[in-house]
């Protein structure tokens, strides 16, 4: 109802409010920034999705974030006060895995990321090598084929902070079979910032994968359209589908190419500075709605 | 006189040869995949080089390897059989710190390299930090800003086998400063190829801190027209001067914006496969000539 308008729902009437409120049924909501930073919850943000809940709406919680398996996230989730379930979840580290599933995938991973993802493959049945410390040796131009595993046929790539320059050489040389699958989680810049350090997100260590092998990863996260095939198979309906994000070049291009109403806010990745130019240049993509956090979506309605 | 014509010179007489070869009086010569690869000299380039140097003509050995310094170099290629002096090396490792001096840079590097780029910033009283390991800590999401160096300027990426995650947290939060520099030895993808394995180049630790800092790089190497600007200080004609290259889009790219004469060999990345296709698809930069080997000119003119 607020096609790409960068509307401040603070600016709408009660009524305005409640007609936007029952113009969708299907809830997915980022994260981290959204919901949370870390381990800390954005205030009202719990409060906000356990009313959508109550007002009879499925929720999807939909993280690039592949650290962890989804019953990972649902624990979390529920710790910060949000109602939450296992099924509920859709992170990378599932989404990698539902994929390969659904292709046939027989052969092995190799993974340059964490046991999120390797215990989402290993509930699957798909084997995995890779995870953890590889430090570089002193002779490391002196690898070899025989160093690497005859039976990878996939190579994935999502969080990983043992990345290394090995990691980086076993990736590529894999990659030079064209057989071999190319995947990555996400391919965001950044983590939302909780101080003045930037933590590099999975998007640093793609970028780089896809430079030494000379390939583009098919990238299963947000802004992929792939979670939208993923939910149509149990009814989805695009155009009642509200999608909540603090990022316009995942999150809100995410929305925008599933034909969903975006709701923006500014409590991770973007601030009221970059909102303002957005707005002001048009730079697409363009959030529907605009709110400070989250939880200001109840003030509103009770006010 | 063969501009952008893909003309093999094995096609040519003897007297275009002389032709050829009287056209310029400035060799500048990429190093690996055209002179050697790793540690082995390519047979016959170590002659035709002396040769060229027999006739008169300027030498450069133009390297966007950073490794070493250009002593080493200059070692390097002697010991391969190549007359070199090291004020004929002109490596990425000098080209970044004659360039921090020439600006008169006064602060401190934050190096993702080697002591290649060290000793060179050194030797021109600069000071750096960060070559060597620096292993992720099991709580490397609670790095403070007091881990960091305030006296860096300026951050640098070339070749680093040491590469980790928190080289890129460091590099990505002083570049957060908009008055930090971001400086790159080059974006080659990988090395050229000595055996299946792939060596990963710079390009790879460059893209990776380019997408977590969100800025571009002043790459001073090859295609960066910066070595032209510092050889004109010693009187270069660019319509006079022969670029000899295994890369299209590092040593003809840069040949070609410099406006001298270009030379492909398929000693090194470039293959014959890959030059079919360029020439038939005239896929730019398109080198002037083309030679199987270096060592292949010799031959022409002794026939």
């Amino acid at each position: 109802m607020f096609k790409s308008a960068v509307y401040n729902l603070k600016d709408a009437g009660k009524e305005q409010v409640q007609e936007f409120l029952n113009s969708f049924d299907t809830v997915l909501s980022d994260c981290d920034g959204v919901l949370w930073i870390d381990n800390n919850a954005i205030p009202g943000s719990a409060d906000t999705m356990n009313y959508f809940r109550k007002l009879g709406k499925r929720i999807f919680f939909v993280t690039n974030n592949s650290t962890k398996i989804r019953s990972d996230f649902s624990l979390k989730a529920q710790q910060l006060g949000f109602i939450a379930s296992e099924n509920e979840i859709l992170s990378t580290s599932y989404l990698v895995a539902h994929y390969l599933k659904s292709i046939g995938f027989k052969r092995k991973v190799y993974l340059i990321g964490s046991n999120g993802i390797g215990d989402e493959l290993k509930a699957v049945g798909i084997e995995h090598v890779g995870v953890g410390p590889d430090h570089v040796k002193p002779d490391f131009k002196s690898m070899q084929l025989s160093d690497l595993d005859p039976e990878v046929g996939a190579v994935v790539v999502g969080f990983d902070e043992h990345v290394s320059y090995p990691k980086f050489m076993k990736a590529a040389t894999y990659l030079n079979s064209e057989d071999c699958l190319f995947i990555a989680t996400n391919t965001d810049e950044r983590f939302p910032k909780a101080s003045s350090i930037v933590v590099p997100g999975s998007g640093t260590l793609v970028r780089a994968v896809e430079t030494c092998s000379e390939r583009k990863a098919l990238v299963l996260g947000k802004p992929n359209e792939y979670i939208r095939k993923f939910l149509e198979s149990s009814g989805l309906n695009p155009a009642r589908t509200l999608m909540i994000g603090d990022r316009c070049n995942t999150d809100i291009e995410f929305g925008v190419r599933c034909g969903f109403q975006t709701l923006l806010v500014l409590t991770g990745v973007t601030s009221t500075k970059d909102l303002e130019k957005i707005s002001k240049d048009k730079i697409e993509p363009l959030p529907d709605v605009v709110l400070p956090k989250l939880g200001d979506l109840l003030s509103l309605i009770e006010t």
